[in-house]
């Protein structure tokens, strides 16, 4: 996000995320009614409150993901306290947001399960990212026997899916939060949420207070999101390729060295 | 409740009420396998820890439902923050957990605001039971006009019902608490929650500690259950106003009376 009111309630209590007149970075209307190009552009001018101050242990290419699919994990992990070591924590479907929820969750020492409908991606969950364990979502041996363990689920589908199996997983208590927007509303049973007083939270990116602190603590654990560097001409490909979710994890596109090489 | 582990997590916790082996006082099995009778009984040996002291100011026949339905909306009003004087608590649904609802919100200092179908209920609500405000939930420019002013909700509908209004009733960060179980799940829109932080949460009773902070503060602020004392054999005939909603608010059977005038 690039702009706020700076005054309502939220952006008082550094929530400019939550603020009604938030301006996205790209594809929205800025203070002087001009669109937001955010990453399609080679510089932007904008208003210093929204400025981030990247350390110089971090690549600028694979801290950029960050700014999204980090603080959009971090912050619900830090805000619904599922940063504590020994906790144990799920995360659903291993892409941009997920692989984000997996680094910071190992960080902050918490226990890790990557819940997925892919078996394939049990070495890439717990081998190369270093999650603790993998639950195969279609499996229901493997989901009861993991039910009441987890203290907290951080859901990044964004697609139809069922949240019972997810409600069950969780211990009285546990928190389910979901980071993904499915287009349709999902199937919510109630009464497995009553008995063990269990939540359904919903965690939109971060305000810039807590999106710096992020960036620090990734600079610190020496935390980047896996990226493909693209050039500017590759931009189309690349949207076929994210349809079909086949990119590991972000396309980043190098704006400037597309445009000296032109 | 007039059991539990004793042991678990829970239990240690002073939520026994959360305890998988918790035995409910009617129609549970008890630690010796004799079913459990309830409120159908003129007498019951228990556990001690599940004894609650009743302060002699409370009349002893419309304190009973506090049990249930003064725990049930007591416990989400402490445990999600809601009890905290200038706050704006909605209630849905004025029946025998609605009430007790209204009751205990305004003692906390909350302005409450009732929301039912019935526009038949305002006065009610309004004038006998003290709520700040009343709205019909089928009157779309009376749920326009209250969008984002409440910090909590408690619901306390069984039946199926759309929680996108109630959602939109919610400021940001604002609470969604289910005290009723329908049967079947409800449609949960995930958008509108990411775009607040907002939570959707269930909740169950309470524990024994916090069932007798509440018959506390119930006697320290005349709070009781507004109740109709049935004899026993009126139970048939008060089953079948039960169904049509017709009891305000719950029926207390005086099993001592019943079995004297016998």
């Amino acid at each position: 996000m690039v702009g706020s009111c700076h005054t309502c309630e939220d952006c008082s209590n550094h929530l400019e995320n939550y603020c009604p007149k938030m301006v996205q970075t790209y594809n929205s209307t800025y203070y002087d009614g001009t669109p937001t190009y955010g990453g399609y552009s080679d510089l932007m001018v904008v208003d210093e409150h929204f400025v981030i101050a990247i350390p110089e242990n971090l690549p600028l290419d694979a801290c950029a993901p960050l700014l999204c699919a980090g603080i959009t994990t971090y912050s619900p992990l830090r805000h619904f306290g599922l940063d504590r070591a020994g906790m144990h924590v799920g995360v659903v479907c291993l892409g941009g947001l997920g692989h984000a929820a997996v680094k910071f969750a190992k960080a902050f020492g918490v226990k890790v399960t990557v819940i997925s409908t892919s078996p394939g991606k049990k070495q890439e969950a717990t081998e190369r990212l270093g999650a603790d364990s993998f639950l195969v979502s279609r499996d229901p041996d493997q989901m009861q026997a993991a039910m009441g363990t987890m203290d907290g689920i951080i859901d990044t589908v964004s697609a139809q899916h069922p949240l019972l199996p997810l409600i069950g997983l969780l211990k009285s208590h546990g928190k389910l939060v979901m980071v993904g927007a499915p287009e349709k509303p999902l199937e919510l049973p109630v009464f497995p949420l009553l008995m063990g007083r269990k939540i359904v939270a919903g965690s939109c990116i971060g305000g810039i207070k807590e999106t710096q602190e992020m960036i620090d603590f990734a600079a610190k654990h020496n935390i980047t999101a896996d990226i493909e560097l693209i050039p500017m001409d590759y931009v189309n490909t690349a949207m076929e390729r994210l349809v079909k979710a086949d990119v590991r994890y972000r396309f980043v596109i190098d704006i400037g060295n597309t445009l000296k090489a032109a």
